[in-house]
């Protein structure tokens, strides 16, 4: 039985704003801080351990990676940092009140931005200074591969060649992986391993800082995938990402 | 002209409480972590920018690394862990305390079992809890390969391999490399240098925390070395070091 555990960031700034956050790199807030620790705790505590950690090149999933590893003693092992498990580009829309795109523009079309399939956010221009070309993070990539917004459909079409190539070959030397991520990268792998249709995926949330854990067979295909630690607190969370867009 | 950073890690709790550490996986003291973020504020302020980074599998080490990087606002950068710049193996003297060892056998053999390049401290056993032979870090590694002590000579053996085979060529490529390690695996780089003779090499210390930087030209010979930051600073760190062999 082949395990593989998916955590999305611990809440950011931004979330704490209630801003659209995409590939800014916001930082940490004390309470997504403390998600990540009590997310290393409850790992260590049900006896994991991993071989490898992928992640993304944003800080707020990096350091939720290093303050889990650095709770279950693993800080040792390797760590591979990728823009393609980045969060969803949200174009325009980035450093926005989610609340108050709801209030401009009503909550629907905030839902449709946010949790749509294939429905684009407003494009960035590359004179923005929130487009990502001069950032040298991104300075290997083609200039084609530098998003000026992305759809979850776009962002599923990054996410799902890397875990193709990068990760599943891991698994099935039986490595046992981590992927400390975002809740769109997240989403767009979770459509893939359970099958979530185009128009089942505006549906699908993911709770700030909760392991998530796939049991997979030899064949990557899910078995059994369940949330760990106190159901009651993963209530809560997922309560908290549906709220967001709704006008205050 | 290419750049290369060496950084020590900060003081550990460790080093504070003056025991000899080796393989043991110490965190940073208070002190030891606004050293480091200390270290990262002087490169940033002194425009540096790094491509890629090197660190042992120890947490001082790899704690030190991300905290540089994060006042740096580099966390994204790749980050390689190799157990081949772990500290030097103190054998049986880890977790022993100098200044009582120097009042047991004296300063003079702290200082030889401290600074000299080829003369092992005591051996641990293969039955000994310190043994790193069931660490699951090292459980790639042939048993030959795991130390039951090391001379500083040992330590320039697993060094210099990892330095030629896994840093030079990215060096040469142009590459900005920082290397975050520990008192004796940066004692044995700089020997190889700067060419410090056996005789020398007691000589050498680095203190904790400080970059050092070397300029080098493209054969990668040393043209100007110098530390960063206040070189009062600088002289009270190297004090220090030299200081811990002494009986109280």
């Amino acid at each position: 039985m082949i395990k593989l555990v998916l955590i999305r960031h611990g809440e950011s700034t931004w979330n704490k704003e209630n801003r659209f956050t995409g590939w800014t790199d916001v930082d940490l807030s004390e309470k997504g801080i403390a998600e990540a620790k009590q997310a290393g705790k409850i790992l260590k505590s049900e006896g994991y351990t991993f071989d490898i950690a992928f992640t993304s090149v944003l800080k707020r999933a990096i350091k939720t990676l290093d303050l889990l590893l650095e709770e279950m003693d693993q800080l040792w092992i390797p760590v591979v940092k990728s823009w393609k498990l980045n969060e969803r580009h949200y174009g325009a829309l980035q450093g926005l009140n989610k609340a108050e795109m709801a209030t401009k523009y009503g909550e629907e079309q905030v839902m449709i931005w946010r949790r749509s399939y294939d429905i684009p956010p407003p494009a960035l221009t590359p004179d923005d200074e929130r487009y990502p070309g001069s950032d040298p993070r991104y300075a290997a990539l083609a200039p084609g591969d530098i998003p000026l917004f992305e759809t979850l459909k776009d962002t599923v079409h990054r996410v799902m060649p890397y875990w193709e190539t990068a990760i599943t070959p891991l698994l099935k030397q039986g490595q046992k992986v981590v992927i400390a991520a975002h809740g769109n990268s997240l989403r767009a792998l979770v459509k893939y391993l359970d099958h979530i249709s185009d128009a089942d995926i505006p549906g699908l949330n993911i709770p700030t800082g909760i392991p998530l854990v796939y049991e997979l067979d030899d064949q990557l295909t899910p078995v059994k995938k369940y949330y760990l630690g106190d159901p009651e607190v993963v209530a809560q969370q997922l309560a908290a990402v549906v709220h967001q867009g709704k006008a205050k």
